[in-house]
């Protein structure tokens, strides 16, 4: 078995991920989130939130309808620019994405080839349907949102959002008074967007139900330059892969200070950086920023830096989010359709409508990355989570399933679910089941057996080493507080940094 | 100005609810939690985990797709019955929920009356258009879903789920696999659902995308007469409006057994009504259950009682919640429609399809009623959340704008927002300041004034009381975790329980 073999065959028969409605051979492209998966989202969305929103006071999240009008996407944008360019087979009538066959085809990236570009690319190449190797037909462009009518009369169309950053776009004039009308506040949205991806891949990378983490910042666009904390990090370095380099470098805040990306840009790039390689302890050299070409960026961007990991089961490096400068794009465009002024006043006078800085991250594809980074193969395949990351801190085990012991083990998991995230098991031998929690990654195993009856000890086994000591029970949840919290067991058993 | 006036007023404009895309003025059913009531949510929504999931190791949340294949509604049985019965004006063709005109004519419930039945009435009371004063057409059966086109094709049709039930049983066969083939055991999920209201009322009460929170519990029907903690509850008195009664009574759960309600669903209504008396601290003369007749209740639903909220702002008693014992209806509907096993085997052999407790609340209106029943009329109006429910525990704020005041605040609260939800404000005068915090339901306010340069002091203000009392800076912490853990300012200045 090769290691995506491995891992779906745990995320599948664990729980941590599945085919949405999979009894009914479900369309591809929705995944359910089992109930070890939703506790790993639940824990990366926890760590971004108190990561971003803990930036400043004054960010904060909200928590928007999915449906929206028409209109917003009128504005926005969206119903004109949303395509993907589709072709269909002459003979079968199957549709596909020209990009996909043409990238399939040339192993080139065509994410950013025009539709005159696609269409001479199939003919030169020669491209034909993949089913029936008939002919395909010129390029259509399709949209991909879903309409969707509301109310009894089929007139009142509405689409299901694309991308959650439209949300804070819109409760802009309701938060700005909320917020006293300063600058700069952020809004923060968790939450589903929806994209009719034509033929969907790789699993749980490319979806049609996403879930998306965006921070929206809204400041005045004076303020792109400034940096209170500017000398704490001008000589941090930041890892990107530049346009036209092919080495990952490492570059100081001041150094790119003079290549012209400003200091509250960097700042939020150290800020992210933080965030996988210290939050959540990603590996560095599995994280970088890579900087997208002026092809690549949308033209609103006026600086946009992916950041990207390394995921084996992907294919080496993919997008997970993106850090952009929208400059007054958005407000510009719904101050444009709604005739509602977006403006804001300086206490000079003069007037301006709000810069936006956007830090976007897609969290499904994030929480895999969490699952392929981790993963061990070896003598045992494991998840080697990080300490807050695992679904579960901590596993108890009676050493058989009789004598009084699974009543003890039961007494204390209740005493450690009050504090950690803790599971129970009695059933089969007691190597298979630390076995299973080695599998979905249970930092810690602690075991009731004869002697905690009759001299009050413990066993905690550590995951990664399987060194195991025994501790009294008294002091079991103030060694599990202090594990968690960081510390090791030294070779003789001793706590220690 | 009425409650729900002033009350909306507060919330429209300090960032709790307000329209979703209200700047294109969005259509009705659909809204946004704003900075403020998307933390109330958060709140209500960790609340209801904690009171639910922590009823058993085997209780688990899972977080599944919102877009399902209409083969699920075929099985569930929604496709035929999820409707509503639609009139349409003959001369100006607006459409109406019939069972509303027939309400509002008659002031009696209509929502369980047949399309016969409804005709009748609409006949029978001369019932017109109420905007054209015409004819009424014969009622029409309307379907609530939302279908969604899905691929590139026309041809795969999906829905909107209408309920959030239909994830977990979905789910089921996996996570029966996942749990080692025993019950019971549990499935909760948070999440959005949908529903097109013809016309939808009540602000917050009536929405097209709602939020709800569910446990499904999987169980072996033999285990229906079973309660672990019988003794303990045995004595617990529930508030109840049984069918044909006109008020409200406390039963003890011995008393109800009697009337052949059995001990595991009588677990579940002690659980239900401790959630909302004692975890979100809603006055017991708000809450009760109401009793469903036969009529009123879906026919697989072999017992039937709504959690009711008294909400002045609804006009009253309204549903806020139901606890359904729903037999074997959905695993089996689900087993006949997907062809996939979902039998049972019991140690004796004997084999039978799970049995399902569903849990089922309403979060958004559930947030509206803390919001409702918080709030307090008077010389100031305020919402005098409880403790662990307001937005923010505590504001902090410098006396005056100025003299190194500011600095020293944004210490103080720098070191406060590490353990607690804290808000910092210094615009304004100190008493607007306190009047602000006081609307949006912040338990306490601590003011850093020339004292806390000079001596080390801050003073405490409670929301309630409006009692000030001052503190050492290094005692404020440890005061502030005694305060909002429960404890109280004696006259004399000490903290009592």
């Amino acid at each position: 078995m090769d290691k995506l073999d491995k891992i779906n065959s745990i995320t599948l028969s664990r729980g941590f991920f599945y085919p949405s409605a999979e009894i009914y051979k479900a369309s591809s492209g929705f995944w359910t989130y089992g109930h070890l998966g939703t506790r790993i989202k639940h824990k990366w969305e926890n760590i971004w939130r108190k990561s971003f929103l803990g930036l400043s006071p004054r960010y904060f999240e909200i928590d928007d309808c999915v449906i929206m009008p028409k209109k917003v996407f009128e504005s926005s944008g969206h119903l004109e620019h949303f395509n993907d360019p589709l072709t269909e087979c002459r003979k079968c009538h199957q549709r596909y994405r020209a990009d996909q066959l043409v990238e399939n085809a040339t192993n080139k990236n065509a994410e950013d080839m025009t539709i005159e570009e696609l269409d001479k690319a199939i003919e030169k190449n020669k491209i034909k349907c993949p089913k029936c190797k008939d002919d395909l037909s010129k390029i259509k462009i399709f949209n991909m949102m879903f309409p969707i009518n509301v109310g009894a009369t089929e007139t009142n169309v509405m689409y299901l959002r694309p991308e959650s950053a439209q949300s804070p776009y819109l409760a802009y004039k309701r938060e700005f008074e909320a917020m006293r009308r300063k600058l700069p506040f952020g809004l923060a949205t968790i939450g589903k967007v929806f994209r009719n991806e034509i033929s969907p891949r790789q699993g749980f990378f490319r979806l049609r139900e996403i879930v998306q983490a965006e921070l929206q910042i809204f400041f005045d666009p004076k303020e792109i330059t400034k940096c209170d904390n500017w000398d704490k990090i001008k000589s941090e370095k930041i890892r990107i892969l530049k346009v036209g380099e092919k080495k990952i470098k490492d570059y100081t805040c001041a150094e790119l200070l003079k290549q012209k990306i400003p200091k509250f840009y960097l700042y939020h790039m150290v800020r992210v950086q933080k965030f996988y390689v210290e939050d959540l302890q990603i590996p560095k050299q599995k994280f970088r920023f890579r900087e997208l070409s002026e092809k690549e960026r949308a033209f609103y961007n006026k600086i946009h830096f992916d950041m990207e990991l390394d995921v084996d089961t992907l294919g080496g490096w993919k997008e997970f989010g993106g850090l952009h400068y929208r400059g007054d794009y958005d407000l510009t465009c719904h101050q444009k359709g709604s005739k509602q002024k977006m403006e804001s006043v300086r206490i000079d006078g003069s007037r301006f409508i709000p810069h936006i800085l956007e830090l976007s991250f897609g969290v499904d594809r994030n929480v895999w990355a969490l699952v392929d980074i981790f993963f061990k193969e070896g003598e045992r395949d494991y998840i080697a989570f990080p300490l807050g990351i695992a679904p579960f801190d901590v596993a108890v085990f009676p050493l058989v399933n009789k004598k009084g012991l699974p009543e003890k083990a039961m007494e204390i998991f209740d005493s450690l679910r009050k504090e950690f995230n803790a599971f129970y098991d009695e059933s089969g031998s007691v190597g298979r089941r630390y076995r299973r929690q080695d599998e979905v990654g249970t930092n810690f195993g602690v075991t009731i057996d004869f002697d905690t009856l009759e001299k009050g000890v413990v066993t905690i086994r550590d995951r990664d080493s399987m060194k195991q000591i025994r501790v009294d029970e008294g002091e079991l949840v103030e060694v599990l507080r202090n594990l968690l919290g960081g510390l090791k067991f030294s070779k003789a058993g001793e706590l220690v940094k």
